[in-house]
């Protein structure tokens, strides 16, 4: 991996433009500053298009998407695409309501996205329907583990052949492939899925790396997933060294990606090659 | 109190459905995750139905209640209604505009409620109007204090016997009433008056407790009310120990309730039924 | 300055109404909270009048304005101006959309406001158009540095003197002016930049400081842009002492605030007339 993602980061300071959800959204700011990036929030359809223009890449999050920032996604996506601006998809819940899957299929179909990134069952919700059997999709398990990991990197492969982005899974085992090859990431901890917006603010950090990334996306998702993974794990020891619980965990994380340089990554990165 | 509330809780993991206030949400969805409980938030009438239907319960809060997201809360409850899922409501403001009391009165008409929960003067706003004379209402203090409490527990009891909900009336000292019983709990510090969303978390959380202790609903709700507020009291401490102020009160409160069992809720809750 | 501003802010627990952004809220709440106010949001048109009614002062933040809250905005403006309780400006992003420009514009023009505070850029957009030439226009440098200051105060003096709102400007140095006075403030850390939400805080904390100390409103805001910044050096220190990162800081900013007074404000806050 390449000793200066990180340092690309904060040397371009890239604008991301966030059309996401409330839950998490300040977290979300906050991880984009951390990393050395700057956030702007706007999803209102009579400035989407101008905001994206100013930026430098576009993260859309559907966690709590409605009929006003619907349409922005859409506007916004489409924008960034004419301005060849990485878009990251982050589809939270798809599989959850019709509107979720409906909306994330469709802007999978007229958004061109560099990277789509979510859990195992929102992937497979995203990419199994019509053209997919059902015989495939029992074959994809629903949690990655040693023992479904060749296919769900198969899957992976496949889907990312398909939607041309990069396939970012992320669960106990985290998996980033292009249609030729995979990343399989092993930092982390589960304390991550026991504090609220790790994903998202996952997914806007790698709209970060990519866009400060260009001639290597692959590597730079893949980088995003291990310095996410690596600072929960950092977040981890941190907590438990003061007796904190998972507001403590939430709030060291940050802290880790903005004390995070090149080296520390280069050093804690546990991945290996598919 | 049983022993095994919260044992409850994090044995079945149970998924709350939040329409909920844009102010206090994060905090929402991480009080739900460190009590072992997951969030989702979800206000677009196009999928209200739907994730409701995915859920355990349902916590309807009008903090940022709006034109878009007061017909989601009717439609999310009427279903969870259907689905026999538990409905908190928390009428935030109550009293404080025209939309917030009326949205909230209709709401307890037109959706069966397991509990409300807001402060003396959002109840009062709620309970008071055509079929109560002024006469009562002068009654009724609009704080509860040692000296009020005789008046408000009736008070309490009187809505939960014509709402057939369970009414939880907080403030220095906190109600939870049904039509014959009261828990007055004693837990608590000033300092949750000083952090946004103790309030909004406690009803979320209590969704989560009522839900997974379905048999004994007065209790799950108590208990509820008792482990915020020691967890009150065990964050003041840890807040005053590293000299701190409000926003690390909020943080440690959130971890206190992550790293609590029945055992230590059991030993530091203060109430008295009567 | 007097040494009673924040004594006043606690004494007279101001109620502020919020029209703020979904990024940076929750920070605002508890700003307010630890600054000895009390934030009330809503951003609905059928109610914020109501709500602007029981409130002390208004903030208004276009931080993710859209065809909903636009006007909200307007209607609680004009509310609080027949009302005469202050409305402070924070015209988050302008210059970045016409959006963001032309609301912030009109609020101008038919909102009477008693403050607007935001960077450097922001005010240009909102203080150039029609009415100034570009050569005025570039002669406002980008930045406050000691080299630009003495433009920048009489570009917020002649901007000052053509709304009759104090005019905060906020960056390395903060400028805060009325027609005929500049404060200048060397207070703040540059970690701020690092954080979302310290500009929104500032402007809101700067609505309770002004509606706590009505005789003497520019003083009132210079002191709450001092407490800011004065408070972001003592974060950065705390911070510092843990070895922490940017969520820290944050955190501990809100602290410092709920923890400081007047005897402190008086010693800490570094300033100069102009």
């Amino acid at each position: 991996m390449s000793t200066r993602i990180l340092e690309n980061v904060r040397k371009t300071k890239p604008l991301i433009h966030n059309i996401t959800n409330y839950v998490t959204v300040n977290d979300c700011a906050n991880i984009l500053l951390a990393c050395g990036a700057s956030p702007i929030m706007a999803d209102d359809t009579a400035e989407v298009e101008e905001i994206t223009q100013i930026c430098n890449g576009l993260t859309i999050n559907i966690g709590t998407l409605n009929h006003n920032t619907i349409p922005a996604m859409f506007l916004a996506g489409k924008r960034a695409n004419e301005l060849q601006h990485p878009v990251i998809l982050d589809p939270v819940g798809a599989g959850a309501s019709s509107l979720r899957t409906d909306t994330a299929k469709k802007l999978i179909e007229q958004v061109s996205c560099a990277v789509i990134r979510g859990n195992i069952s929102e992937i497979k919700s995203l990419a199994l329907g019509d053209h997919t059997t059902k015989g495939v999709d029992a074959d994809i398990a629903d949690t990655i583990t040693n023992e479904t990991l060749d296919s769900v990197i198969a899957f992976a492969k496949e889907f990312s052949e398909r939607t041309g982005a990069i396939i970012a899974i992320t669960g106990a085992i985290d998996i980033v492939a292009n249609q030729n090859k995979a990343y399989v990431v092993h930092n982390g901890h589960h304390m991550m899925a026991k504090t609220t917006g790790t994903g998202c603010m996952l997914s806007t950090m790698i709209t970060a790396f990519i866009v400060a990334n260009r001639s290597t996306p692959l590597e730079a998702v893949a980088a995003g997933v291990c310095a996410m993974g690596l600072c929960g794990e950092k977040a981890y020891d941190r907590m438990q060294k003061i007796g904190g619980g998972n507001s403590s965990f939430r709030h060291y994380l940050i802290d880790e990606i903005s004390l995070l340089d090149d080296a520390a990554l280069q050093e804690g990165s546990k991945y290996e090659l598919r």
